[in-house]
């Protein structure tokens, strides 16, 4: 079973890296297969594309034994697991295109108990009201498909673990986070392995109608060292916060795959100000919680 | 007795920014004053300076309940502490020229307790031996002048503190750092509070004796790229592992003056590969623990 879904999440790997080079056009996917005691995995990296700046989509199984530290992060101590999952994230060369994250990963335990997580979530430099409530209102009919709440469900897990409090801002304007997804009455397991599949085949295709439609879009240093502020942001909330990293850094994963999430460039500028009235404070108006993306009016 | 070192410390921070200002030439220190529940500083910044990037020199006096999660960085909980301290960091503009971070701190616990904790510690992007042999052997004087053991213990602590274990690599050439330094039979509550003084006397003109030689090397686009690549392994240890970063961000301190020390730019590349037999190769061989830089021979 195990490592039936292993392979069903490995050509969704393929499927993601295919789609995005034909989006780039130019810039091709490196592949890095490793091995190390923990388990395998396959790092597959795009740099300086056309309009990809970074991309990586990384697949992963992995097993060992849940420390004292691990268990921090999600799952009880002295118990075997298992885990396999695919994550990705795009970094554009537009600032005007967003930062796209995606996650799936299933876990199982020695004593039985398994589960499933993932998520999909947008992190633009410049918030356009627009793409973000396209974005959440495709990430709703996929999950609507599955289960009435899930939407509402994940996407408040989203804003909630997209957030850096030391900023008091989201990372981005969220999409859809969960975790420990078991089967229950409404759902079976093969129903939760098709939603985790679904979204890995749609994560391509949405990035793709994003990116595409801000690619051509002019831009200059102004915009570029905002860019760069904003994954400055990005670093800071991956490395502080953001679980599955502590959990690959202390589960003694391949630091390499880990960190590739991180922007090809980032910078830091003490109090950092914006314009009154500008794009740029604009987007931090919008990096808060509780935004009822798919409710907002659409102006159209 | 907390109100006078505040001051002395206070008087640290102002020699600091004129030795570094003059140093520069034309940067100049602004004067970041802030009040919040938990205390007051002062942060002072230069950036774009001359030879300097960027700079930051900041004063903090601080107090409150040790709670569950400061407890983890030190101190036990219930206790009501008042903490004050400088903490330094200079980023230069030339890659040949290093990076240096300096702090000095006290503590008073309503238990009683007391202590001192500082440290001084050097991170070249490119490791000059002469010049990590120089720059220990000034410590070991400072350090000489106070206790014979103080720099052989204190240089073993920074190199395990200023390590990045996901790395297995030491952020810089190390230096010095101590903590938990309380006065004994040996030596006085004054003798350590002059200790950190006397650091704090010495890290600036130590810094512009350093930085004078480097500043005019020439540099090229390589040399550039390669100084980013390192300043990303500086970010990842000051977010990941650094105890006085956590320690800023869970005790509701200024987010702005903790995050100062993260450099003005930097950049991840993935799997990045250093040329066989090339300066960078070398600096890599260097950033190990337990080098015992002032036995070194001097090649002279």
């Amino acid at each position: 079973m195990f490592h039936q879904i292993s392979e069903k999440y490995k050509a969704i790997q393929a499927s993601i890296c295919t789609s995005l080079e034909a989006c780039d056009r130019t810039g091709i996917f490196s592949d890095d297969p490793w091995e190390r005691s923990i388990g395998k995995g396959m790092t597959r990296v795009m740099q300086r594309g056309e309009k990809i700046a970074k991309a990586a989509v990384n697949y992963s199984s992995v097993q060992g034994l849940y420390n004292d530290e691990l268990s921090k992060v999600g799952g009880s101590k002295g118990t075997f697991y298992q885990a396999t999952g695919i994550s990705s994230i795009v970094h554009p060369v537009n600032p005007y295109s967003p930062i796209i994250h995606f996650n799936i990963r299933y876990f199982q335990l020695s004593s039985g108990e398994c589960w499933f997580g993932g998520g999909i979530d947008l992190t633009p430099h410049y918030v356009d009201e627009r793409e973000a409530i396209w974005f959440h209102s495709r990430l709703k009919s996929i999950c609507d498909a599955y289960h009435p709440s899930f939407y509402h469900d994940f996407k408040t897990e989203a804003d909630n673990y997209f957030y850096s409090p030391h900023r008091d801002e989201t990372r981005g304007v969220g999409g859809i986070f969960f975790d420990m997804l078991k089967p229950s009455n409404d759902l079976t397991f093969n129903d939760l392995l098709e939603f985790t599949l679904d979204l890995g085949k749609n994560y391509a295709p949405i990035y793709n109608s994003i990116i595409t439609k801000n690619h051509t879009k002019p831009y200059g240093n102004r915009e570029l060292m905002w860019q760069n502020i904003r994954r400055g942001r990005y670093v800071e909330f991956n490395l502080i916060h953001d679980r599955g990293t502590k959990f690959g850094l202390l589960s003694g994963g391949n630091c390499e795959s880990i960190l590739v999430s991180l922007p090809p460039m980032a910078s830091w500028e003490y109090n950092f100000q914006v314009e009154k009235f500008s794009e740029e404070e604009n987007t931090l108006n919008m990096l808060k919680k509780g935004i009822d993306w798919v409710n907002l009016p659409r102006y159209e």
